[in-house]
């Protein structure tokens, strides 16, 4: 059994917590087998966006077939 | 004065404020004199739980008697 | 164009996300440019306040005129 | 030349040593052009395995065709 | 469902997967519900032994009941 | 052989030696068989406190019976 | 909006700007929606090659369709 | 004697070093006495600018008067 | 509530406890609510001073008003 | 009483545990009175060498005389 | 075969990159078999030079015979 | 201009001051044009002497001839 690890940043105009559920529903949507997520750096983008842009980078872990 | 530090992993199917809380909310059940609290890894447990289970990892300090 | 970094810590009896955008609105009021910011530390202060004050560690970046 | 970077976790019944092998053979038979291997955090499964699962986590840089 | 981590340091004069598996050992000897361990530093001391002694420190999660 | 590590903060209006020394003492008046001691974080309460309070993290490592 | 990061190792003889660029060229090249690159480790290849080959390692982020 | 330390980005459409310097110039023209600079961070902008900007984050060091 | 944090570099001919505390003294000398301190890089200059010169980086917390 | 540390990169054929100790050997062939080593980082050469080379980084402390 | 890593800081009045070249020429001239090159902190000296000494600190492995 | 950096680690039974001391007295002894020393790990031996011994961990750069 092997894992693999990749690096998905998501983003909300809501919350850091919708942020990281929108990084983890577009990896499970493209990847079978999602088995932990780990968290990153959180940041919010200011200057290019209407309002404020929560971002969280996270680490999805999945089992290769 | 001497303080100590524990880790704990707090968990909740609802956000990780929650899980921050849960964590919290236990070691002052049976911890006196919680001082502060530093919060550590995020993560998001997917395979093992139904839905997404959010974990906070946190160290709790306390005064020593 | 030179960019400078300042750290301030947001604090809620909310939640983090609050706390995190205490910082960035207090930063928006004496600053002009702010572009974006990075989120460090963040804690619970327990010991001194009532209930639990979440805080928020941020690095905000700004554009100098 | 340009070289990539993934991130594999390799899982043993045995050893560290095993768990970085699986990894590293995973990697040789689906890449070509593997040319050095990094190893990253170690652990060990408990609770959700019979036994031990030693688990280790490596950088493969494999160089881009 | 909230877990605690506690660190412990196994030694061994064979090898870094015992002194790791001496430590788990010990866990599990004292400790229901140990969930994963994660390894950190690992060391040799030559100094205060006969021959050469590993040594692995290793992070301990289990589940409070 | 296996040796556990607990985190203490000590604290002194004198010194960060004094501080170090203080959570040792602690250590040392509770756990038979410290063996070594690592120095973390140091700090200065200034807020909450009568003049400076120096504030010295350690961990404790110590023979298991 | 979500974004992926992955990690390029550019090379150069001639410096480690042209390193970094060489793999932003490359990233560029097969990957749409390039928006920023963050630097790693810098390191100098001697014993393999000719002269000495610069490299740079950068983690390249894109937003994915 | 007391330095401060601040933290600034500079950026350039050429190199890493010119980032580094429109910095340090930046420093230079607003502050006395600036003793020594770190470099942080490097990265490279591509989305929102023509072409790519180099940014390099330092830190500056500059004696209190 | 909102703190700011500054980086402040003490130096004492004698100690890095006083070199700490030069660096606090000033934070307090001119800042109104410091809160606490965290202690950075310690470091002792040679070649530029006559005898040794301790040198004490810190983090001021204060609040802003 | 003062020590030294170096850090060597002991390698194997075999196994990380080997190419620590051929690390250790290598430092005790040399140098008297080492004390104790401690582990870095963990590689596999694949590139440049038949099967796989095992490396192991670590510091060896020794006492001077 | 065993490697040996060494720390040198090469320091240039042009750029970064002539700075670590100067820490590898010293280190070939002095070393029989240099492999590999690490490039650690970078730095710009202000006060006790004329205009900017650019200075980058390099890990240095080399096979010791 | 090249520096070289080694790391020494100092003993007291009096202070983490002297311990630092202890090793800048010794590289001076046999080093000539040290420069600076940046502080590394401190730490406390009880098991294996009498009382405690004071440690810290130094990197002395000195100037290459």
């Amino acid at each position: 059994m092997v894992f693999k690890k990749i690096t998905l940043i998501g983003t909300s105009d809501e919350s850091f917590d919708a942020a990281v559920d929108e990084a983890v529903d577009r990896a499970e949507d493209t990847l079978d087998n999602v088995k932990w997520v780990e968290v990153g750096e959180l940041g919010v983008e200011v200057a290019s966006v209407e309002g404020r842009e929560y971002q969280a980078e996270v680490e999805v872990a999945f089992e290769l077939a």
